[in-house]
């Protein structure tokens, strides 16, 4: 529908000012929406740093202790979810280009508009000037009639009425001149006045379709990232759930684990014989040019005495309250 | 299934140091919990001011021109956007506090404990004494068996061979209660280290449950946010969807529009007649004693003339590519 061929006459008939100086905000609004665009991108790319540096601190967290495990769980996240933000900001930056290269096409579009409603802008300003002209020239008229009445109701002389008659038909013949002057002035402005509120309503058009589709491509962006985090979300929440609290037991039980067997009890009898089996090892040993080896444990109660190696000096501290 | 219980014995008795150190680090752990997510809601409340200055932006936007009324999409999409990660923050914080609440019960907790296993650290030291002593007696014994040995070789006196059985015997006393000293510090240590062990694996699920119970806190605040992030992009989409091109123009028409009544044509004899007609009102008006009133327009013709009243100066700029 023809919004703009209709709401823009009206008594001063600004219609043509307002329709052009709107327009004219076109290309401001591509602009605006660059920066709001480009203003945005910042905020998704200082997220990404931010989340890439909470991703560092969920490395360093202590990799002793039970909970350990999980903080693998929270870097991994961390980093998904700083590479979603980083893609959104590419994303985004790659839809400024496209906004700018749309401003630079609409700035020609604009240009070639201009030229084209000068002549609206002149019709305009013609209806002005025989507008101008029209009250006096009415007024002029008036003036006569009223002169040629005031005399006849005076009876004046023939020849004055006559004068005031020749006076009045050049005023009534000057003021059908104005009436036609502005009758044609009108009707080009009604003409190119239409024409160019059909051509700008066109132009808002194309516009506002080309800036919706940029709209759309933008929200299409954070939707796609926004889905991407959720499934991060989903991950995060999964991998959680996944590390079972036995997991996590058995998981250091393994890793930080001393081993499985327990210091064995001796027993005198095998422990005292074995000594003496070692020492006459160590003879026969001794006979065959090798060197004795007396302290080194053999057998069983050897691998017992082993077991019995303790670093007890080191829980010193711990009774201390270390 | 009792991992700590199996996994901490081995050649050294390591496993006791290595188990409190461990569980030591639970605290820490729930420390580094709640920094992670106080810079976790640092993140968000920065996201949230920086959205709030985009929403700034918006309302910012250029009220002239046709765009315009999508600004206001913007603004309050962003608004709401600000409002949720906001929101975040504040859970986040709340979450923090539980954090930190959690930490104190558990220091009191580790205080207990480790109260509770300081019977195991002596007996680890008893049985690292003992187990010291077990080789040089062991050693004491096997050269009295040899020196005893060798004066039977030689074939030495009975009162030396009897001086060294006395001696055999003595060291193998000492043996046998080396060896008994041992066993019953083994079998304490034995019990001790497993109490230890079953007592700290339990110290640690609860810490694992617990910290567990705080994550799902955490994810469960980060979705929840996700979601209502989601409505707000969803109805961002909708409302950019639902303003349409036609209702852009529409609204821009009806609201900067300067009115639907064209110029209208005049006919020169309605026109002049209504301004004879005028004059006689005027001159009986004027014998009425009101003001006259010449200039001002009457009539159809009249409100034509008014239409033509252009503003053409405010024109002139444009034509010089204003």
């Amino acid at each position: 529908m023809s919004y703009f061929g209709e709401h823009f006459w009206g008594e001063k008939n600004h219609g043509f000012e307002v329709l052009y100086h709107s327009v004219k905000q076109g290309p401001i609004s591509t602009k605006e929406l660059a920066d709001f665009i480009r203003e945005r991108a910042t905020i998704e790319e200082t997220y990404s740093k931010a989340m890439a540096k909470l991703s560092k601190l969920a490395s360093n967290g202590t990799p002793m202790g039970t909970f350990a495990p999980l903080w693998e769980v929270f870097r991994v996240s961390s980093d998904k979810l700083a590479l979603c933000h980083l893609e959104l900001t590419r994303k985004l930056q790659d839809l400024i280009k496209d906004v700018l290269r749309y401003g630079e096409e609409q700035l020609k579009t604009h240009k070639k508009c201009k030229e084209e409603v000068v002549s609206t802008l002149d019709a305009v300003q013609v209806l002005s000037g025989v507008s101008q002209l029209l009250p006096k020239s009415r007024e002029n008229y008036l003036n006569r009639c009223m002169d040629q009445e005031r005399l006849r109701r005076e009876s004046t002389s023939q020849k004055e009425m006559d004068k005031a008659e020749t006076k009045t038909k050049k005023a009534a013949e000057s003021l059908r001149r104005s009436v036609e002057k502005y009758n044609s002035a009108r009707a080009d402005f009604e003409q190119k006045m239409l024409d160019s509120a059909l051509r700008f309503q066109a132009m808002e058009e194309t516009h506002l379709r080309h800036m919706k589709a940029l709209l759309g491509s933008y929200a299409h962006s954070v939707e796609d990232t926004h889905v991407q985090i959720g499934q991060v979300h989903e991950e995060f929440k999964q991998n959680i759930e996944n590390v079972s609290v036995e997991m996590l037991l058995r998981k250091f039980a393994e890793s930080k684990g001393t081993g499985r067997e327990k210091p064995g009890p001796l027993d005198f009898e095998a422990y005292s014989a074995a000594a003496l089996q070692e020492g006459n090892d160590e003879t026969f040993a001794g006979s065959q040019g090798l060197s004795p080896s007396r302290t080194k444990p053999a057998g069983a109660g050897a691998r017992a005495t082993c077991s019995c190696r303790f670093p007890g000096a080191r829980f010193r501290d711990m009774s201390r309250g270390g």
